[in-house]
């Protein structure tokens, strides 16, 4: 076994503003259909203006404000029926003065009329006459053109991820087609003699390759499309191989490394003999997480996440996940809102020198209050991963956090 | 026009309860790696223990405690080391008294050992000594035999969706498939003679067919498949024909309704007339969104949305949502956290009187404060929807909100 080298950490936020070195990726054109949840490559700006037309936006009669005037109950305004505006089609005529014509939610608003006075305030007489038991102002009852969307505006920015209602608007306006980023290309592989595919039983003292389910998972739940290269040996060949491989098929390398201090020495030195290769990263002062390898080999990033699976997630939520964001091309200003909660900690927790501390959490409502409870153990169980819904970090510098103190809560 | 219908408005929860009725969708056996945000549709047991052997969880020398007691800077412990645990093989023999074995992180414990003592407590000297600098406890550094998972443990009850860390778990223990219930295919169409497919100019008095691509794409960020049916014309026949071939097809259909009370009317009818079908509910208590229609036609739900845009996104949030999930699987206890957010109204709001209010909000932090600001506007409109990042609810008998008041903003 080498002797442990000794190299300054990263602290988390250095890490995180190196991302910005690495490009995006590429865009493909999509049918409207397919590009919720994608990610807008350019600014998507409004054809044309929504509505285009003075539209009804309550059942009921198009009529003159003015001649609704004063209606009461006790002293109603009487108008004539003398139209219907047929859904969907162009109105067949004018609201005359004391007219009325009969028009459905949606409906376009005769020439002439100013307002919708709706149904509920109205009753129709056998006669064909109108009685309106309630004034309307004009421009009651009414979407105006251009009301909701101005032609030209720019309706989503680019990098903003298109939700269900941006696609609706979208459509509203006969936008067929999005320039989206394409999802990025994750190639994810473990490395370790010990590990074996999960279809084996393993040998005494072999694991079952637990990182790639888990990690290629988070990729899938981040947007983008893991590729799976399988296993690797502890062997500079075999690795620095699926390393340059991977390089040509993928727009990020994720490696969860061999454990063994010799193991994570040997993937090294297979990053840094790729061409272009620059180390960036050489442990990163998270627990867990600190033996995280950040590289940049080529243009692309390579990310080294700890063997232990439950480092890897913890390393894949804080580090991963942002520089999947980063290659998706996300960059709305706005929070993820919903990707924390206010809770409080249920007990002290002591911090680890140095280090930011990641302290995996269980949720529990109580009268009110809702608790987080550490969910504790060795960073190589994966079941205390499994019990909590999210990380709690203790920051750097900070002895620790006591119980009732108030947290805010990473959801994974 | 036909006058309005008077019938019993049903509350958001009644509307709830009445889905119990619907059984969930059936199952499918998935690979492993295909099953991440997948239902599961049985209870998933551990068919063996984790980890399977005592292991190192440090890289270090595994060693007999006792032989370390009392160790010091000042006054360390001496031991022989006598041999190197491979990674990934079972050890070559045994830690006698005075014996140290060199063993990484995951590394099977030889028998003999009872503790690993940390690389970074010790000193290798030039003869094949190692000094030991701190003692360590029994146990200590060691991951034992079934301290992740037991045998036959519950690890995930039916009803729960599997996250990246779950997946990563049943890797370990070598579950390669799993039983889940299969994706829900939703049928998806809208009704109306204003309306018209994206790729038309429409007409005066026309507008596209936004629904459907609101509509489909909450369904998929639901986790369900849509199933697009098209645009119908307000005629009974017409619309009969595709209900019938819908319900073929999907396990729910989802219609956003004719705008006008005419062709809801008639959407009503042609439900009604298919075999074995029962309307459960015709208008429902919230704003936006009373004109909404569930109904069991042979056991499969159809909910009926308003036809505006903008009211229809807030059924489904409130309604559509709910529905997805029962027909789905999901039955687990514990709230969807991160589905909320904890916010301060920015003015007054008004309520409703007799229905709940779903205001459309935006969140601003603004120094330490999260405000939810109302993003008011016609039910028609889409924009305000596309600028809003979730609802603010104004409960059923409340005059309404006030400034300052503490809010929980559902999330779209």
């Amino acid at each position: 076994m080498p002797s442990l080298e000794f190299f300054r950490l990263k602290s988390r936020a250095e890490v995180l503003g190196l991302y910005s070195r690495f490009a995006p990726v590429g865009m493909e054109d999509l049918e409207l259909m397919e590009s919720g949840g994608r990610v807008a490559a350019g600014d998507l700006a409004a054809p044309e203006e929504v509505p285009a037309f003075h539209r009804a936006s309550m059942d009921g009669f198009a009529v003159r404000a003015g001649d609704c005037f004063g209606a009461t109950p006790g002293l109603p305004q009487y108008l004539d029926i003398r139209g219907e505006v047929p859904m969907g089609e162009a109105p067949g005529g004018e609201v005359g003065p004391g007219e009325a014509w009969r028009i459905a939610t949606g409906g376009m608003l005769p020439r002439g009329a100013d307002a919708v006075v709706m149904v509920e305030y109205t009753n129709e007489m056998p006669d064909g006459t109108l009685e309106v038991r309630r004034p309307v102002a004009p421009g009651e009852n009414i979407l105006h053109p251009g009301e909701d969307v101005k032609a030209g505006e720019v309706l989503f920015p680019a990098g903003r991820r298109l939700r269900a209602q941006d696609l609706g608007l979208l459509a509203a306006l006969g936008v067929t087609r999005v320039e989206v980023h394409r999802r990025p290309r994750v190639a994810v592989l473990s490395s370790g003699d010990e590990i074996v595919p999960i279809t084996e039983k393993p040998a005494l003292g072999r694991v079952r390759d637990a990182n790639v389910y888990l990690v290629a998972d988070q990729v899938r739940e981040g947007g983008g499309i893991p590729v799976w290269k399988g296993i690797v040996p502890d062997d500079y060949a075999a690795l620095k191989a699926v390393l340059a491989e991977s390089l040509l098929e993928a727009d990020l390398i994720l490696i969860s490394g061999g454990s063994s201090v010799g193991a994570r020495d040997l993937t090294l030195k297979a990053m840094q003999d790729l061409p272009e290769a620059e180390i960036l990263v050489h442990g990163v002062a998270i627990r867990p997480g600190k033996p995280t390898i950040l590289a940049d080999i080529g243009g692309k990033p390579l990310l080294g996440l700890p063997g232990h699976p439950a480092s890897a997630a913890v390393v894949m939520q804080v580090l991963g996940r942002p520089l999947l964001q980063r290659l998706a091309g996300i960059t709305e200003e706005r929070p993820l809102w919903g990707g924390t909660v206010q809770a409080r900690l249920s007990r002290n927790l002591a911090g680890a020198t140095g280090r930011e501390d990641f302290v995996r959490v269980r949720l529990r409502p109580d009268q009110e209050v809702l608790w987080a409870d550490p969910v504790l153990g060795p960073s190589g169980l994966l079941s205390p991963l499994v019990k909590s819904e999210g990380l709690v970090v203790i920051p750097l510098g900070v002895e620790g956090l006591v119980r009732e103190e108030a947290v805010t809560v990473q959801l994974f």
